[in-house]
């Protein structure tokens, strides 16, 4: 019923990875893996992250750029944060990078894939409309299981991206969900995209946007007059080096600004969220000393 | 001490798949896996779920039959739902299918097989008595670990059933737990098997069950009257087929009748979960306008 | 950038298994499984857990030594429980056991090691400073993807230990976190070390500490003078051997005492926790009838 498999040389791992919302309570999650090794048996899958949000596109979008770099050559990802699902919304595949490293993701085009665009060249991309790749039954509710996978499995397995679907241009793809930050007179408004299980929050400033000094500092919003009862935390190199239950800013191993409290939780002391704004401004030194704590 | 293993054919991938109530905390599942890569080095071990409600036979029983046909061929299925463990009950595994597909099941028997009999002919079934299949020594509160996860190794890796037990008759395994739908006048009560992730209450009626219509509708019980107060939901194609916030009924993605709020949670806005009882009843077409929502 | 793979002998498989505090929302341990499978293509990696307490470096180096006679011979464990990250601690790798089962643990110095240091032979430890086994950029906050996870696959893929570091003392370790049971006039003074999904409370009394009796009971500290009273469980061969609801002792599946409520949670109906202290007596067997609950 499938297309044959497509041997991949032997010297080449066939790699997946799978981002979802689907939670690990249920079978969905298996299911997909029991599909993908259907198709491409030995496969090597592993899982991104299952606990998103559900159906927060933003949060996947973010996971998902967040482990890019590190992917094997010749990932194939398939990330399926998909509230659109059943209705004409697009499903999806692209490739990404030069001839040495070339990885490729499947899913819904709702925004995740745009997280991707300014990191790599888009070799191609398709809309996946050829039903030889899917499933022989393709339900309403469940592309991950019926679609995204067997595509996903036969891309990792060796198949051109063009067997799987119809051209598409990078530049029709849904836009990223998620804000800029904004420069304003003494540094950045930023926003939160993210925030960790240890609690810390990564805001949407990416690394080199500052030039090095001590002096920066992230400051609460609402009280950014830096007055002495506005919170604030001194940009440094890692939270270690504040003393524990200190406020830090540092840039984070996803490459953006991260405010954290060392051996607590930012998201809590602070009571900020994603979409939570804050200011990131350069502090003179004569009144950096002593204001560490609010 | 173990039993040599048995070369797979070189054309065959060992495929497991573990389906059990342990939760991801506790490194048991891991070291489950541990003692299975210790017998069948280079087995690929899928997750199903090990996030079941603890000693949930029944949520087991459904999350294993959901997963059933999308299990590659051959594959083996190690599910340990066990709240009997060190008493009596029986350790068994089954065969089901046929030449080109024979899939493996290694489970206490408590009701979790008998969720796969009507879904393919049982090959051959056995009671777990060969010790030299086990560890050389067997726990009494950890099973998982020290006879069913051996076996399913084992046959993964090419062990026939007949080596590592004793026959037994499907017809003595222990009957499955949940309740069949009943007709009544006007069409079927019902009772929901399992609550997933999003909310979504799947229940017993199989597809297939309703003649084609759009004036099916399921109903709360309690007020099956079909006042105006009583909460009901029409059945389409799919949850897309309402607008956000709206009640559906659809046959979902594990071939079951599920009722769904579209992008939120019929368990939370409807106050139900699993055991509770609807109706699906037809209405007059006069009837349905307008009496969509609650 | 990264020193050539070394090709593991054929018959030879690449076994890691991680155990980490990321959780599984984040996509913190899908990139550190990124990082393994680019430097080691075609590893088998396993979960044992991620969903430690935070910093809890007592819980994961119980559920590490709970976990390591399973693994495979040959295996490499990567453990990140890793407070101190950016701090000088120091990282290491250890081999333990002999010519036939050699396991590797790779970690940061802070306690995880020295639980295994007494269920098999130190064979060579080293300080991880060579960089070449590092990936390019080292993080300050990510140790995992950074450091731990490629030396972690260098050694799974058949680098030498002495390759990836400098020689350590295996008495220059951290010292292990936990307490040891104290010997008393009745018994012995234990701690619970570990509480795992299903309210199970295990303790640091190893099995063997006590001379096979039928009347060795497990009490309430606060109330240990076995008035009436005072909690307790009779120590029994397992759950099964008391009836649902009654509280029991036995020993578990880690090789420690455990106490537990057959189908219940003793941490919640004795309201107990980890750090909690517990006696081990032996009563005379006529007071046992009819006191085994509270």
């Amino acid at each position: 019923m499938l297309p044959g498999l497509v041997a991949p040389p032997s010297n080449r791992q066939m790699f997946l990875a799978l981002l979802t919302d689907f939670g690990l309570t249920d079978p969905y999650v298996g299911v997909m893996k029991s599909v993908i090794l259907s198709v491409a048996p030995g496969a090597t899958v592993v899982d991104l992250t299952h606990e998103l949000p559900p159906q927060d596109i933003r949060a996947g979008a973010f996971a998902l750029r967040a482990a890019w770099p590190y992917l094997p050559p010749q990932a194939v990802v398939c990330a399926v944060v998909d509230p659109g699902v059943g209705t004409s919304r697009r499903p999806v595949a692209l490739e990404l990078g030069d001839e040495e490293t070339t990885r490729s993701l499947v899913c819904p085009d709702n925004g995740l894939a745009a997280a991707l665009l300014d990191t790599a060249p888009v070799r191609a991309a398709v809309t996946l409309d050829n039903p030889a790749f899917h499933l022989p039954k393709v339900s309403t509710t469940f592309h991950g299981r019926d679609l995204f996978a067997p595509v996903a499995a036969h891309l990792a397995a060796g198949r051109a991206l063009a067997e799987v679907g119809s051209p598409l241009a990078a530049t029709a793809l849904a836009p990223l969900l998620w804000p800029q930050p904004r420069r304003s007179d003494h540094g950045w408004e930023v926003t939160v995209l993210y925030q960790d299980r240890f609690g810390n929050l990564i805001t949407n400033l990416p690394a080199g946007s500052l030039e090095p000094s001590a002096n920066w500092r992230v400051v609460e919003l609402a009280k950014a007059g830096l007055s002495r009862s506005a919170r604030s935390a001194p940009l440094r190199a890692t939270f270690a080096a504040v003393e524990p239950g200190e406020a830090v800013a540092y840039w984070g191993s996803s490459g953006y600004l991260e405010l954290a409290i060392r051996n607590g939780s930012a998201a809590e002391d602070w009571n900020l969220g994603v979409g939570a704004e804050l200011r990131v401004v350069k502090v003179e030194l004569s009144r950096s000393a002593g204001d560490d704590r609010r």
